[in-house]
């Protein structure tokens, strides 16, 4: 999409995250760098401008009061859509630390920049990190994004839709089948169902991408994919059906493949080039392994199958460092940018 | 260890693995290049005579009738120490084809190579690609190099010592507490016994390289490690104890860590010093991801616990290219640079 056209498209939101965590601290970095163009962040103005102040030079917070506000907003200025229904003692949420108001404040951001998404106000979100425990402590019960995110987008009355995990760098996309229980118990959540369902999830996705044929590789669940049924028979039973499955409704799948080289084969750098555009895996470690092994500050995780545009950076709230004005803010360029992209399809 | 010093080290046999597959091959294209120094084949002259015409300019094959002759041969010539007991027909086993003659070559290759190696004649065994198949089709009942050397290299009357699989390249090490297994029955086989024997022959091998305290890294089994038990248990009812018995012998190992993150922070790059020395990884996909990841050219397989250094290259014997002049040699060279600094230690 030219720049023209990407100039048409309503501002990108991002939700400021756990107050006490290097959210607020890496969006402000990134909008005195003049990296988050066309964001707002939606949030607690008086939180936003601690962090302004923490990266020691002349950056302001301007109020709006809807998402379009944001093109009217000077640059070294951050455009704050004020969250309802925050606590009024935020603030006193010390910096590196598990606190109730931090957890129910980054929830409620999560729930107003969806109904934006929702109704069009925004092209994407982008979201800071979050803490578990603090939403726990806020008696928000989901244990991350993905899965409060899918809860939210449901249709009134409806059952949510399935949603997938993707983790994205410049070289790899891997989609998970599985994400956060035991390895014994993600074996037996890989269902001919949910393996048949990440593809669709994947290819849908690419579709919106304007990547209308990608070619999606499936890796195996065993060593070796298995070995003809001498490792597991998983790939024989479940994978390899689901990949015909998906096949035969016209998706280009392939597979399945030996964890141990899929990945590397679907790597796409200069001079070697990719031979699959995703990767399905079928664990939590096999897809994050080799998207994480360059650096976690080039990863971005994507949630798929999602009425609208999500991503986030690939690392969590950091509390160690919260406060310090250490934190490095690329992993959330790359978020915003894929977010962008994603948007611009 | 000085080339002067290395200069009084007994030469390294290269076995020739499956004649029908690549092995010859790449062997020969390393001759060639004058990138087998100080290496002798144990195989078929034969079949050394051909793989040798294939590269395509001048290189001869001198048959040599002991280890030490290897530093007789001049240049652009292939010491061979003839195996004992071939088939005699061997070079009709079709190049490209499972053939039980090339299996029982292989085999014998390897069973010798073994008995130098016991008696200090050579200094390290690389050991070109067998096939499985092949093999079995000669009545031995191996899977592969590794289960076959531990037991060749188990005393009279003893049962076999254990060893372990390690992948290595220029930037990160990994050995695996289970390889050859489903995924289902590698988490059974995940014990505080395996753990810690894989953290101590870790530790040995490390100690025969020149280096006495490794910082050993012990990834976990489940997603982030368990994330305190949330995820699957094994973090911490078997891993967190035999890292803590491993420390309680004084190696320096650490963990359980997160196994999407630990390769990364393993890894020694330029620019980016590695945090630990070794990692250990619990699955054969966890530990070959991140190492084969940037090209399985450059990953080479060692074998610890064996009494004696064995290298192989990261490839099998490729039977779709056998005998047409294009296989890489670059894993082998790969291996065999590693076994001279591993007998250099």
């Amino acid at each position: 999409m030219t720049e023209r056209a990407q100039s048409r498209l309503p501002p990108i939101v991002i939700t400021m995250g756990d107050a006490c965590g290097i959210g607020p601290e890496i969006i402000a970095k990134l909008f005195r760098a003049s990296a988050a163009q066309r964001c707002f962040v939606l949030g607690d103005v008086a939180v936003m401008r601690r962090a302004a102040q923490l990266t020691g030079g002349f950056l302001a917070v301007a109020t709006i009061d809807a998402a379009e506000a944001t093109f009217d907003v000077p640059p070294n200025c951050i455009p704050v859509l004020p969250a309802d229904a925050l606590p009024a003692d935020l603030l006193d949420a010390p910096l590196g630390s598990i606190d109730a108001r931090a957890g129910s404040a980054a929830a409620r951001c999560i729930e107003q920049a969806v109904a934006l998404a929702r109704r069009g106000a925004v092209s994407a979100l982008v979201t800071a990190p979050i803490h578990k425990e603090a939403l726990a402590a806020a008696g928000v019960g989901f244990p991350g994004h993905t899965e409060m995110l899918q809860a939210l987008a449901a249709l009134p009355g409806m059952a949510p839709a399935p949603v997938r995990m993707m983790l994205a760098n410049d070289e790899l996309r891997t989609v998970l089948v599985t994400i956060h229980q035991s390895l014994r118990r993600a074996i037996d959540a890989v269902t001919f169902e949910s393996v048949l369902v990440t593809v669709r999830i994947a290819q849908q996705a690419a579709e919106r991408w304007g990547l209308p044929a990608p070619r999606i590789a499936v890796a195996g669940l065993n060593p070796h994919a298995g070995e003809g049924g001498l490792f597991g028979d998983e790939e024989i039973r479940i994978i390899a059906p689901a990949v015909a499955a998906a096949r035969a409704e016209g998706i280009d799948a392939r597979g399945p493949y030996a964890p141990d080289t899929v990945f590397m084969r679907a790597r796409n750098a200069p001079g070697h080039p990719g031979e699959f555009d995703i990767v399905v895996a079928m664990t939590h470690d096999h897809g994050l392994i080799p998207v994480k092994y360059l650096g976690v500050e080039q990863g971005v995780n994507v949630t798929l199958g999602l009425p609208f545009v999500r991503t986030s950076p690939d690392h969590g709230t950091a509390f160690d460092i919260a406060g310090s004005g250490t934190a490095n803010p690329a992993s959330l360029a790359a978020a915003i940018a894929m977010a962008r992209r994603l948007a611009a399809g």
